[in-house]
């Protein structure tokens, strides 16, 4: 059995003094953002997305509940002319209103606040403020979106290796080139393999990322009723890191979200929008994902902390003074 | 005397429908928006811009306090781990400490919240939330800054009209080059041409952008105490469109900086990094401008409201359900 992956207390520290933004390493990490920014937005729009820029106050959010993989600690909302919103957690309900009505593929570089316990400042993997590439595709199935992001990541990684050659080199990190399509297991697999812990054991045991699939989650991913199959994803990727990518095919059915809403104890008011266009038929199927760029950008130069990546460290638990 | 500009209830009414996201002239306004943000990204990387990330809640930010230009109906603040945040009015002192340690030039796409009076719905010119296009150029002078906008500026028009000469059409846009460099007047000629309604004036009187100059207002953009002479500078478009950018040189001197903000009522405590690497002589001089990226789109589109180029408008007063 894996023990879970602590940061030590000395790095914890380092990333939260002001000067260490301007260390060798995490220069070369801004570096490599740069890199990967830029091939990833380069393909998107080639491929003919359209970018669409993101919104930070709503009066609805991703509720990340239920999800095995969140852990949150508050939800901020705060009041704007009299009305109470919240923080952005994901555009995942804004992504369903716009592909129905407006640009059938879009991304978006967004921002999202999610406040998750301190305890998570020593996983090394999660921030509590960080940028996800969100794409969305009218019509789109499962397959579409693997293909998509098979794309940005193997054409990022390439590009650094390309250009950062040098920077890789210094920093001693031997980054690889990695063959597409990537290999698809199923969760059930992975809880038969590794038992209940598969999400820290299974970063450990794959040599190129895997997409699983078919994970319990939030109301807005498809679950067949039938089977008790999702059909929803996530990407992991290899020498211990693990998930940078959430996504799926998506409910559009008036009835079912309903169901499934109340079924997680979350109130339909919430999602008022959603359920409208859901009711009148405007609501359609799509399928999306989002990519965290900081813990892809934290995979690509080897770093210590996901934090490393970012000049100003946004680590569970810890306010820096920027 | 022109008369301040002023949005009809109908259009207000009209962008606050979710449905209207997906109404033909939006559609054009998100296309161009794609095609205006793919050509200043390119053209920042191509002169050696890093493409650093934003953050969003901090326990500083620009305080936008003097400046003419500013009416802030409330200045939000939420808890997160036991600490008092604000939400990002302008990332303005990360950028003076990231250039004086990271990165020697770099742009951000940063979310701007600013809780405008809710009056200001009906300019058509301001948002609640909205993306700035920020650079920072370390040791960077004012002319500097202005040759890397107009030349965003140039090719992002050059872009629209080439790739979207349909669109332009059926919504009846007249969109036109513009030679370089663009003239610079002083704030000071235009008080005496125009007087103190100066701002509202300029955009019915030009034909091409015009760079401003010396403009008083926060502590951190750079003042000559001899001469009481501002080395900052806003863009104005034409066709009374008006301001789409603020920038400036900065100031960097310890001594000089603690005056400004105590002069402004401010709390120096709030700008305790600053201070610090100032007083170290770590921080360098830099320039940099923020063009807001919505408004200059909303002038490519020729839109009868900044929020027509968002798909989620954020109009001063109104909250919209998403």
């Amino acid at each position: 059995m894996l023990k879970p992956k602590t940061v030590d207390d000395g790095l914890l520290e380092e990333l939260t003094k002001v000067e260490s933004m301007g260390a060798r390493r995490r220069l070369i990490a801004y570096r490599a953002g740069t890199v990967v920014l830029r091939s990833m937005v380069e393909e998107l729009l080639d491929m003919g997305f359209e970018w669409v820029l993101p919104v930070m106050l709503s009066r609805t959010t991703d509720p990340l509940w239920p999800d095995p993989g969140a852990s949150i600690e508050t939800r901020p909302e705060l009041e704007v002319y009299g009305v109470r919103v919240r923080t952005m957690q994901s555009m995942i309900v804004h992504k369903r209103v716009l592909v129905s009505l407006g640009p059938p593929k879009f991304f978006i570089l967004s921002p999202n606040i999610r406040i998750e316990k301190r305890e998570r400042g020593k996983t090394g993997w999660h921030l509590y403020e960080f940028t996800q590439l969100e794409t969305e595709i009218a019509y789109g199935r499962m397959e579409d979106v693997f293909r998509v992001y098979e794309r940005l990541v193997t054409s990022a990684i390439r590009a650094v290796r390309s250009e950062l050659s040098e920077d890789l080199r210094e920093i001693g990190r031997e980054l690889r080139d990695f063959g597409t399509p990537f290999r698809v297991v199923s969760r059930r697999e992975l809880e038969r393999a590794y038992g209940p812990e598969w999400e820290r054991v299974l970063p450990h045991k794959i040599e190129e990322p895997v997409w699983v699939t078919d994970i319990p989650r939030e109301f807005y991913d498809f679950e067949d009723f039938e089977t008790g199959t999702w059909r929803n994803y996530d990407l992991y990727m290899p020498e211990g890191y693990g998930e940078v990518l959430s996504g799926a095919e998506r409910e559009h059915d008036y009835e079912k979200m309903l169901t499934k809403i109340k079924r997680d104890g979350l109130r339909p008011e919430d999602y008022e929008v959603l359920l409208r266009l859901a009711m009148e038929g405007k609501l359609k199927p799509s399928a999306g994902a989002g990519l965290g760029v900081e813990r892809f950008v934290a995979y690509v130069v080897g770093a210590r902390h996901v934090a490393e990546v970012q000049p100003f460290p946004r680590i569970p638990g810890i306010v820096s003074p920027l």
